[in-house]
């Protein structure tokens, strides 16, 4: 039982809260009885798991959460990356929000076969925000990563301008497909853009917002293409 | 210039933390140059509107910050509630996290002409995460309230064992239309999905997640339903 907060497996925990040593350590953090349970269910191993009670006081485990909730257990786990390949992916360009990646992350799992793949400006998929925002499918489905220009398959930007609304008819292009999604409000840089195989517009109402949240954006994107690839795109 | 932590102004802006504050004033607040453009844009009049270093100390400002970010401007404003009616709306069953009510306020108001109806169960989306995740879009779009048996119009269940998938094909129902969506483990209660003019469900692969998040789940089902609804459902 660890009594002591100088225990070094609890440094680890608490220095991996850190962007830097996720970096230098190859590893990353999960809290809680569900991630740790989809680590496990995913076959992945923990370097270190600790429960509160019977591995270490749980006061002591609640001082190193990075979420705050005060979890029962956390597992730390080797950073696992999947190759860019599938008849379905998405690539994120500048999404740097955590949750919007982990929660794409989720999406993706559940809708398509390929990962999502990270291109410059994103948020890190092992931040702890990130792993719980994926809710575990971040072991089922380890992200890529990838340039733009090295990704693989017709690649459709999602694109607030485009005349294409998704949805309005066949797409012309054939698996596999690529959806590549930006930033919240700048969209992918405009030279991206342009490189695109094709560019669609989720269908929005005058007088509303001109973009939805990234996450949202992407798992429409997914579902539509989805679908379409199903019905032959 | 208000120069003590002790001033009534700032000492509502902290009150309207709390979920029963928010409910015995009928106030909220916005923090941030976003989401008070958004009001300003929207045409409502702020109760109460903090500009740190003009009307306020700084770190005073800081200091009632529900979102810790260091907002430069607070505003407190009026609840308003909207009648439940359009050609599609949400209704949201126990979706009891405020950043999905929230999100799903934003994405109602990009891509539907009726409101976020909520049900028991949900987050107040007047708090401070809710109004966040809206983006501002509560401003532009405020959500309802009702009962599932006060509901107007056809009612279209997400349910994840519905036979019927969603963009499979015609749903043969007429608009108005309500999506009435669940909490994300449990979804909408037998009782209720039992009631609902049609349940369907969002095509998910073998093997990955049972269900989305309910955020994503409801932008889905609003974006194919307004899409039907365009194409003569």
């Amino acid at each position: 039982m660890i009594t002591s907060p100088d225990n070094a497996q609890l440094k680890l925990i608490r220095k991996l809260q850190r962007k830097k040593a996720r970096a230098e350590t190859g590893l990353f953090t999960a809290e809680g009885e569900d991630l740790v349970g989809a680590a496990e269910a995913a076959g992945w191993e923990a370097e270190v798991l600790l429960e509160a009670g019977e591995d270490v006081e749980p006061e002591l485990l609640d001082r190193v959460s990075a979420l705050g909730s005060g979890s029962r257990v956390v597992g730390v786990y080797r950073q696992r990356w999947a190759e860019a390949r599938g008849d379905l992916s998405v690539y994120l360009h500048g999404v740097g929000d955590p949750g919007n990646v982990g929660a794409v992350i989720r999406s993706a799992h559940a809708l398509c076969d390929g990962p999502v793949i990270l291109g410059p400006g994103c948020a890190d998929p092992f931040s702890p925000k990130a792993v719980r925002a994926s809710m575990g499918s971040i072991f089922a489905r380890p992200p890529a990563q990838s340039g733009f220009g090295e990704l693989i398959g017709a690649k459709i930007a999602l694109d607030a301008g485009a005349e294409i609304k998704l949805g309005a008819g066949s797409l012309g292009v054939d698996a596999p497909l690529v959806l590549c999604v930006g930033a919240e409000r700048g969209g992918l840089p405009p030279e991206l853009a342009a490189e695109a195989d094709l560019a669609v517009a989720i269908p929005l109402r005058e007088g509303g917002p001109d973009s939805l949240n990234a996450a949202m954006a992407a798992t429409v994107g997914l579902y539509e293409l989805a679908n379409r690839i199903s019905a032959d795109v």
